[in-house]
């Protein structure tokens, strides 16, 4: 089950042709196997954070047994793109990382944080030549290095689309980023249209 | 206000002596005013993420009218270290930001997201020739960019020495750390004595 598929960032390759730089730090570039499976980033705790959500849901009546955080990371190379532009690059790749909540442990007696293994990790990469509708969706299980495209007809594609604030990812829930995105005027006209609403 | 001052990170500057590539990468060192003051590190948000929390307190009375994130980050020479050795190098620092959470947004239904104004930012820095106790503490309201030291009599002090996993800092609350740790034998022997429950 994904919930909360979500975003997606990119590497400078195709957009800065003879911008030589660029072509040696896109060390983050998406990387697939022989079948089209996607490689889980091993250093994806080092690219840039972007946000934390909290028993996020877009489900009114969605229930759990559990309390969850919810961690979005992006590739350097992709941030620092959205940084001057407002817009993500080609190879952009954003990392959803979801873990278990603790409230109880140590000295904290309120509140919650978070615990040692991630429960899923849901990765939406743009690579422009590759996928139809640039963007495509990966869910992992825990253990997994490897996944498969989520198929275009899963929800996750629909409401990216439909509810993403910029090119399909949910900058509304950046803080950073949507300050960057309304000051490039980069947000979708539909996101806007409805008063931020949607 | 400060409920949560915590942890720290640090630079490889004296720790590796004869390593010349540490000297050239410290570029994320505390730097100072002439009167004693820490700078706000401009670039802390491509930091690497530590955890986040929410509405952590570690007191059972403490009340509050908000709802509240705080994201933790360290600077990566820190991080480098910390990965191989389990211990806080010199010249670490970590920030500590909080972050007002809203509820209802966007398509968000359910859950807490965070918003574009940190409320504070909190740092822990090791710096063992400038402080005595090698820690020091600093709070900063959101439109500071300097802030002076938090006087060693503070509760935050003692709090971060008694309950600290490792070396005063709450690596107990940071998942990716505190496995690290655990392999490398650094955490606190108070700490594991008392079943890692204070």
């Amino acid at each position: 089950m994904l919930p909360r598929l979500f975003l997606a960032a990119s590497i400078v390759l195709l957009g800065f042709v003879g911008f030589s730089q660029a072509r040696t730090t896109a060390k983050h570039a998406p990387v697939y196997t022989r079948d089209g499976q996607l490689r889980l980033p091993a250093d994806y705790r080092e690219w840039v954070f972007l946000s934390s959500g909290f028993d996020m849901s877009y489900n009114q009546d969605m229930a759990m047994d559990h309390r969850m955080f919810d961690n979005v990371f992006v590739n350097p190379e992709a941030w620092k793109v959205f940084q001057s532009t407002g817009r993500w690059p080609d190879k952009t790749v954003l990392v959803l990382e979801l873990r278990r909540a603790e409230e109880k442990g140590s000295i904290n007696q309120k509140g919650s944080f978070q615990t040692a293994e991630p429960m899923s990790i849901e990765i939406h990469v743009k690579d422009e030549s590759r996928f139809k509708g640039k963007w495509a969706f990966f869910g992992f299980a825990p253990a997994d290095s490897t996944a498969k495209m989520i198929p275009l007809t899963q929800d996750c594609y629909s409401c990216h689309a439909e509810h993403g604030a910029v090119d399909t990812t949910f900058v509304q829930f950046y803080p950073t980023l949507k300050t960057i995105a309304t000051q490039k005027g980069t947000l979708e006209a539909g996101y806007q249209k409805n008063g931020q609403s949607h």
